[in-house]
């Protein structure tokens, strides 16, 4: 790619970027539209303009970010998302504090030695650019001019080591915070127990757990509750549910039918069979109202059957004090270790009950197989990844795809798709993984989503760094470089480094495309508008319907941390080689940060609450990036030569003992919650009850809660509390 | 050494063995003696003789080891005794169910193989003996027997699993049990607290602890104890102790010389310079009277400092029942942390004060400091050993001392040394080390005698192994196969394959020596003895000195067990090669098993518990050498140039596996207590002020013991408990 082409695909994305700004101030201020720009804010029962003026300055959004609060996100967002504003923050500032030492020195050493322009102009075949000469590859070998890059790393490295200390300790109180507010959380008064042994001969299983709870905490121990297994009973639940909710749709057209045709309206009718579309044709009404009447004791009865006979060997265990369930959660209570073992319960409705039975050293291989398959994923993945960075060029496409020829000979729109191509091809790519990853993590066995969502993040993080920035810089020369990484595997850091400077553009223009595209659309919200209203208008009949159209979701971190690893490590890596690229890396997270507090005040809603747990990964991925950038640099000096590049080596060691440091000092207060934070006075005393009956799944609460129903799972109330 | 210079060494020790049985039968009969044989009996206030029979066999001794249970064992001598015979028992177990198949089938399988006697007799150099016609050496290369030596491989593997599983489980048993026990335990109501932060302005350091540990605990909460710098106070109380000591041994003098001299007596006198040999002479009651005095408002005005302005940051705090303590021992207490860390505190004697105020990163980095310097240690102590080997031959010694030629020029007795020299030289050598070790271990910053012990045994072990085994077997040809190593470093698996057969009959008297001479002394005790009858005799006046004159120690497990595991790597490793090393490792384990149990009811006091800890230790390390074996038999069966001797390299994968499974399984059991164990129920509620007196050091006891003597770093009582 030569560098016109990457300034028009910059240009490009910028008008693209502006224009959906321009439509985002336009769109947002319509009253219709408030549900797809301000959904958080109207859940929670505020007014989307907050005072009323939608005839304010269309670039109010970007004063109303700044000016938010960190405490106004974590009541807005939770404190996962705000996390996530300190992990960008934290990057921002890296590369901002490196951006102001690194251009204004690196950029005029390298641009003022002319000496490879003036001898390898013949040999570089047409791809040397005036872009490179502001890079390292424009000085040449063994130059003393290479100290002042090499205190370039080092720079770098300290200050990621200064901004990722203060951070740690910030989330770390952040954290504190969250898990001591006075607030009744039913989480924090619960434990999940698992790997529970069979039951002795005469005794239920609640009868087991109550005994051996009650036994080691007299005082403090409330009820238990036995996981079952709710397959049937859900799949019931879902049916009526499902029947539910076509009866309120079928009795919306009826009484729309009322009100457009004839008085007495027209009864809606559907088709019994496959999809609706065949079979007997029934009165809507009456077939619902029928089915739902059948279904309800088949439910009941679904249920009883489930708390009598279907019981699994986990428990949820409640407290009536947070001391004690968080003491409880890290304490070994079983003298084999194996057997009753406990974790903190996660929020009621992140609970995945059907991974709970599964056994402790099932877990444990579980997880190596799945290990095992990322890794063979991770290894083999490279080949495909190859492929398509070497077909994803136009003359390729051209060769394969006959048919595009001819939109393809438009200049214009030649020169966009042949700066594009190979990165929207990756970007396409990627985004099919997480879904297969999570599958993957939930198949572990891992008792919450959250916790699952995190694991998924670490993959794909693996994922991508390995493939995408390793792949595609040495993808290029990889066949050829194959013999020598055999010969000698120490060449691989040599390799990585010869193949960093060729892709520097690739990268340049695959970051500028993120921020300006992926965050205009972000902003803009182009796609869930569109959705909600073609809904809106040919779907949704009832409340429930049109709110489900518009509901926002979570900012899904899971899959936005390893994207944005991928930004830092490429930014990282290429800080020093050629620094030009920070600029765009501090547009990125500058660009994000803004966006996404945007959209974190305004728009999504969080579905589920980890208290920041997500912040030691992230904290590791930085420095794991970092320590791939001092690599990959030494390797580069050595191979241009520069006789004090092991200079560089204590910095990976020191980036290993500031890992070790920071794990040993926060990392356990992110696994366990600290006595010290539990032990915070509530505002009042928690209803127990409450907190017991939001751990019971959908599927088995009765509407006739009469207690009788769960008396065999669920253990009664311990009669002296 | 040829066959009958190992027969001469095998004779003589045997005999010495015979003579120090008979020696100890007749000795441990005189009641004089009854301190030294049976003082753990006496200690306990139990008959020495059980029942007063001093006339009955003098072999009863064994049916009295053989039939005692283990729980009498617990009762005389401790669980870590016990535990120490269950690791005698498993590889006592381990070594003749390996010998019940490998002995008769796989003597005749290398003996009828007469191919390598026959083709390389000449070659071998006169080192080919009959010994090694039974060895898997007698065999030819690429011979189909060796399958018979390959399933042999696999026997011992598996019977080494199997028991070492059965064992792990009957010491976890063991381990719950004495937690459980119904008697108090002052160590089970108490935790550690270290890495206490600053005092708040305003506030005493026991204020602070008590403050922070009531609000978490708000009910079981008793008291804390403020840890102080003793040095001050422990030199004077030690100066005066001592002076109390010589005070009643000049008493005795005195007393005794009115009733043997004349009515008035003969005061004693004594010095008071340098030893008590230079300076002024003076009356020795009246000087250690007036010195007592002297003393004595010293040591209280010290204690009541050191209480006040000596006070570290680190506490023990004490709860009102086992189950808090337990679960507060094993929870995060502060957010930070390295802040309020906590541990289960140890028994009150085991406590080392010194090392309590170390910080948590300070300990860290030690920790990696000392394992650093024995790494190196280990590394460089090759090099020594290996000349050991080269020089205690004896035609080199003549060289170096020529006035022992006309010793060692009898015939009988050149026989003897030429047998032994080398392996007392290595003994010799080995016993000066654990001190060594248990100095670095305690520099780590442990908190407790028992912990630093294991340290210090663990450390051992990897010196024994690697330096005696390795260092030994690849030693007399390191210098010409170094050059080999550097070139490949996987040949180092080869290079000790190759070594091995050479020395199968130095280490065979090795181990004949151990058991026979080692425990032949150990059951006689003639040191001991010795010494208390010469101490009786000349030093001793009082009955204090008496006591201490005979008091026996305990076994010492710490440096035992690394002497057993050399043993039992030696005799894994060659159990195939010469299976005939297995009789003598069985009668090593059966003799100590029989001779220590004997010990152990009746001689040694255990000086502190652990509770089983050490199992762990001892089970990783069974394992460790049998890796190393199956490594070695790859490589000796790669080295005889076996086909199928890849079907090897499953082995060391199923040990990892199996030392990953024994470990999740119960290791976490050991290190802390589980909760199900400590909520059994006590016989009578603890005297908490008796729990808490206990954790005083003697030092900083005082006789007077009013309590305001306590009020600054020990906490008050707690009004309401």
């Amino acid at each position: 790619m030569d560098f016109s082409s990457f300034l028009t695909s910059l240009g490009t994305s910028c008008v693209i970027f502006v224009i959906l700004m321009l439509i985002f101030a336009w769109l947002s201020k319509k009253p219709g539209n408030a549900v797809v720009y301000y959904p958080n804010r109207i859940l929670k029962g505020l007014d989307p303009w907050d005072g009323g003026s939608r005839t304010r300055n269309p670039f109010a959004w970007i004063h109303e970010a700044i000016s938010a609060s960190e405490q106004d996100v974590i009541s807005m967002c939770g404190l996962d998302t705000a996390v996530y504003f300190v992990f960008m923050g934290t990057v921002l500032g890296i590369l901002v504090l490196s951006s102001i030492v690194l251009l204004p020195v690196l950029l005029p050493v390298a641009a003022t030695d002319d000496s490879v322009k003036s001898t390898s102009a013949t040999t570089s075949k047409g791809t040397f650019s005036d872009f490179d000469e502001l890079s390292m590859g424009n000085i040449k070998e063994k130059s003393p001019r290479f100290w002042a890059f090499l205190i370039a790393v080092y720079w770098v490295s300290f200050i990621t080591y200064y901004l990722l200390w203060k951070a740690y300790t910030h989330v770390s109180g952040l954290r504190a915070n969250a898990l001591m507010s006075p607030e009744v959380k039913p989480e924090q008064f619960a434990i999940l127990v698992r790997d529970i042994p069979p039951v002795l001969q005469g005794q239920t299983r609640k009868e087991h757990v109550d005994s051996y709870f009650e036994t080691i905490y007299p005082e403090t121990f409330y009820k238990s509750m036995v996981v079952t297994d709710n397959k049937e009973v859900n799949k019931i639940w879902k049916e009526l549910e499902g029947y539910k909710k076509k009866l309120a749709h079928a009795e919306a057209i009826y009484g729309q039918s009322k009100t457009t045709r004839k008085p007495e309206g027209a009864r809606p009718t559907n088709r019994t069979g496959f999809l609706g579309l065949f079979g007997e044709k029934v009165d809507s009404l009456e077939y619902y109202r029928g089915k739902i009447h059948e279904l309800i004791p088949k439910l009941e009865s679904e249920q009883k059957i489930t708390l009598r006979e279907k019981q699994q060997d986990a428990a949820l265990v409640f407290f009536t004090n947070r001391v004690t369930a968080a003491s409880a959660a890290q304490c070994l209570h079983a003298q084999m270790v194996d057997k009753w073992t406990v974790t903190d319960a996660p929020e009621p409705h992140q609970l995945i009950w059907t991974n709970l039975k599964i056994k402790f050293f099932q877990r444990q291989l579980r997880q190596h197989v799945v290990y095992f398959v990322v890794a063979l994923a991770i290894l083999f993945y490279m080949i495909p990844i190859g492929f398509i960075s070497a077909f994803t060029t136009l003359d390729n496409l051209k060769k394969l795809l006959p048919f595009i020829k001819p939109i393809v000979n438009v200049k214009a729109l030649k020169t966009v798709l042949e700066a594009f191509l190979p990165q929207l091809a990756l970007i396409i790519f990627l985004a099919l993984l997480p879904k297969f990853l999570l599958l993957l993590s939930k198949a572990e066995g891992i008792p919450s989503v959250s916790h699952a969502v995190r694991a998924a993040s670490g993959k794909y993080f693996y994922f991508t760094v390995l493939n995408v920035f390793i792949g595609v810089t040495v993808g290029g020369t990889l066949f050829t470089t194959f013999k020598t990484i055999e010969d000698d595997p120490n060449s691989i850091v040599t390799v990585l480094a010869n193949g960093l400077p060729g892709n520097a553009t690739f990268f340049l223009t695959y970051v500028a495309l993120k921020f300006f595209i992926g965050y205009g659309l972000e902003l803009s919200r182009i796609v869930p508008l569109i959705i909600y209203h073609l809904k809106r208008k040919y779907l949704c009949k009832t409340e429930a319907e049109l709110k489900a159209a518009w509901f926002p979701g979570d900012l899904r971190y899971g899959t936005r941390v390893p994207g944005d690893m991928l930004i830092v490590t490429i930014v990282l890596c290429y800080s020093v080689i050629a620094p030009l690229i920070l600029p765009f890396g501090v547009a990125y997270f500058g660009l994000g940060w803004l966006i996404l507090r945007n959209q974190a005040l305004k728009v999504y809603v969080p579905s589920y609450e980890s208290y920041g747990r997500m912040w030691p990964h992230m904290h590791k991925r930085i420095l794991a990036s970092l320590m791939l950038y001092q690599v990959t640099m030494f390797g580069y000096f050595e191979a241009k030569k520069f006789v004090c590049a092991p200079l560089l080596i204590p910095l990976p060691i020191l980036s290993l003992i500031f890992g070790y440091v920071c794990s040993q000092k926060f990392y356990r207060s992110f696994r366990d919650t600290a006595l010290e934070v539990a032990c915070h006075v509530l505002q009042k005393s928690p209803n127990m009850d409450q907190v017991f009956r939001s751990f019971i799944p959908p599927s088995l609460r009765s509407e006739k809660n009469d207690g009788d129903l769960f008396e065999d799972a669920l253990s009664e109330q311990v009669s002296r509390v």
